[in-house]
């Protein structure tokens, strides 16, 4: 189980905006240290989303010892320590590492977002267990809290959502369907009177070109319909 | 080249949002399709970050003619079709895939948001190249506009962040530091009247969880430091 943190948020839009990507990628549990007022009628209603039907008003107030106490605590931040003469923020893990260190592993797993501007204090990530920072540009590194939470929202994703919105795999034409078309691309260029002794590359060509394309049965079939037609065409 | 273009958005704020996000990532070019008003003292300034400095100052307005002209246009929505009897909304590929993929080829390449709540038209999706939708929970996988946006420009920082702010690798301490440490709990053991037939099982156990922890050269001299004052302690 994985469960969402924000300690000291001074934006209730933020709040807001961290409750619609839990709602996004299928987390539910959020957990709230010194949160501001959340109105019913105010910005982190108005951007929740669908999060505001039940994260948000579901969401608990708790302590800061609390999630120490009682969860594998993650602390995310953009600045992290360049070495390891200090241990506060160093070793890191990305998001991609954190969701595949997470996958392995059976915990009840709390990840903390801190304030605005200056994120968590050093001494509240020194208490917490893993520290976790999204790779940014160097020149710029520090996201908004509620950008950097929806990433490692998203990148958590793989243990948190059962279903997307997406099917499995993208269906891909049969292959005796494609070599039709193939077929009757050649068809084509002896209806136009392409040189015989130019068929085998424009039709490598158009080979190569479908099969990267990956193209579905419907896209073969119009294929096949208008290569057809203009044979048909071209004869006449 | 990647370039981000938003067509028509309602909110300010999303378009400040956005802007950040392209800072963040290493992006610069962004180019506006009927935007709002975008008032310095406003909400687009006050969500860009620091991108309020140039990139948003610096995005020019063009047509969405202009886009589809210019450039190779990858088309972002939530709502994809589930199978191939439409081809509007489909194929598509996730942010992963189109990083992966874009990473292969030179293009000059635009990544299009559309307007909030009904993101772009099917006229518009039908006019561009690619089709561009983040996996999300079946559930709910509308994301806000400036959400959806952070998440594919955070995918496709291997083509646009040239140096992040972390270091290329976590330092690890070397090898005869670690078995040294392992050598001093082992002696540890003996000061403290471990029975010498548990030795190798305890030993092995703390070998195992600094194997999988990979400690920085500080942590191990730190450790080797309590551990050879606890075997001096429990000596006296």
């Amino acid at each position: 189980m994985i469960s969402v943190a924000i300690v000291d948020a001074q934006t209730p839009g933020n709040v807001g905006t961290i409750a619609r990507a839990m709602k996004n990628f299928g987390l539910t549990d959020l957990k709230l240290v010194d949160p501001p007022e959340l109105d019913p009628e105010g910005e982190a209603y108005g951007f929740a989303g669908q999060a505001r039907e039940d994260i948000l008003p579901n969401a608990d107030e708790v302590t800061f010892d609390h999630l120490v106490e009682n969860y594998h605590t993650v602390a995310c931040t953009a600045t992290t320590n360049e070495d390891a003469r200090k241990h506060v923020r160093y070793p890191f893990s990305t998001p991609a590492e954190l969701a595949a260190d997470l996958e392995r592993i059976e915990t009840d797993t709390v990840v903390v977002f801190g304030r605005e501007r200056v994120g968590l204090t050093n001494d509240e990530l020194a208490r917490m267990d893993e520290i976790c920072s999204i790779p940014a540009s160097a020149d710029y590194p520090v996201l908004n809290l509620g950008q950097a939470a929806t990433i490692v929202l998203y990148e958590l994703r793989s243990l948190t959502v059962a279903d997307t919105q997406h099917p499995d795999a993208i269906e891909r034409a049969d292959e005796q369907a494609i070599e039709g078309l193939y077929d009757q691309f050649d068809d084509f260029l002896d209806a136009i009177g392409h040189p015989e002794e130019k068929h085998d590359k424009a039709n490598r060509l158009f080979r190569r070109v479908l099969g990267r394309a990956h193209p579905t049965g419907r896209e073969v079939r119009t294929l096949r319909g208008l290569v057809r037609k203009a044979a048909m065409h071209s004869r006449d």
